[in-house]
């Protein structure tokens, strides 16, 4: 499987995938699950789960040129966030059309979906969920992030701390946490991580690494975070039944 | 859905079922999920999850006497954890030679799991996992834990804090602390929750209560952890990226 979240705040956005693939237990690869697009006027970030087939012509499709008129690819002339997604849908339906029948033939469903996350000049940054049917939802106020892959053993954290309002940096965080969770609950999601922050207004990539278990902060998370947890477990009174 | 947990210490077992069903999200209702089998010789506690109709009629079938000889049932008169719980698979099996093949014309899986905790004098207090074919698995010093139902967003916690060696009251409260993380994520899991402790060699539920969002050490729970949790994570110092 695969785990990514995706966090907007009213300073940015934070996007964070692991790199696990597998096809049943003795077939199990790395391979990063996160694309980027920058270029002056927008920086966008998309992250995928499913069947990686799928997935990866979905991204080489986006970063395929057109022909005639401006060549660029069509998600860095999308005029804003929603059209980006769209883009995104659309060649989502393209691999559809060309792979779905023949993946029903070998018995695998079609299964595809993406995080996209970004800033073009003149909006809010904006953060999408798109399904493998192409369509795709919107974060809101009330709901500030997506996940994709194995989201469960994750969820708790994000909807205990964090709101709109957070920092990036406590969007970071909270990121790296709940992927700690998922890695440590469930086999099928590893790192090394990749980790993207988006600040708003400034049509780059702040931060774009990879993270594993070497890397000094996510090993201070893992160690602290645990710890803790099992202080705060031991703090609390224990039921007199 | 329904989400059930068992935990094996070293002093005895805790089991904890949450009561919601939900067949669409128009048709939410409460039904209690554990059963209890006490004499003077065993406690046995069964939770269940799945299809209503199933595990039901397992239940019930657990309950019915038989004829001829002693008309106890069954699971009475198992010698020790490990016939009681070929009892429930039997009864599982016999439910799906009645069950199946209707459930089928009618487009629906058969889909019903248990938990099985007890001790039966002269043994061990154990724990048992038996899945829909019947047959079943019992933890291990390494897994004294099982859930059912949607298992996942409660299952770190568990992971981080309990071992066979943690106090009867932990559990309880790792329990508790799982399902609310789980409720709070998930809203196909509600109260009230029936929690049945067994104490080692005393063969009898040492205690078997009701609990709701009023029950004030299940309240205490619900705002001292998350008031910690966030507490935890402002602590952990912010990455510097």
């Amino acid at each position: 499987m695969t785990y990514c979240v995706g966090l907007l705040v009213d300073t940015g956005l934070v996007m964070l995938s692991d790199s696990r693939t597998n096809a049943g237990v003795d077939q199990i690869n790395t391979f990063r699950k996160m694309a980027t697009f920058q270029r002056n006027d927008r920086v966008l970030v998309l992250m995928s789960a499913g069947n990686l087939g799928i997935t990866q012509a979905v991204v080489n499709l986006l970063h395929e040129t057109s022909v005639g008129g401006d060549r660029s690819p069509k998600i860095y002339r999308a005029a804003n966030m929603f059209n980006a997604a769209r883009v995104v849908g659309e060649a989502l339906r393209e691999i559809y059309e060309r792979d779905a029948a023949h993946l029903k033939d070998h018995g695998h469903d079609f299964n595809g979906t993406f995080i996209l996350g970004g800033q073009i000049k003149g909006e809010e940054p904006r953060l999408f969920h798109v399904y493998s049917a192409g369509n795709f939802i919107e974060s809101s106020t009330d709901t500030p992030y997506f996940q994709i892959g194995e989201s469960k053993y994750g969820k708790p954290i994000i909807d205990r701390v964090i709101s709109r309002s957070s920092s990036l940096a406590q969007a970071a965080k909270c990121a790296l946490v709940s992927m700690d969770s998922t890695i440590r609950s469930n086999l099928t999601v590893g790192p090394p991580l990749d980790l993207a922050i988006i600040r708003r207004d400034e049509f780059k990539l702040a931060t774009h690494i990879s993270i594993d278990f070497e890397n000094h902060y996510f090993k201070m998370i893992r160690e602290r975070w645990g710890f803790a947890l099992q202080e705060v477990f031991s703090e609390l009174p224990n039921p007199d039944w």
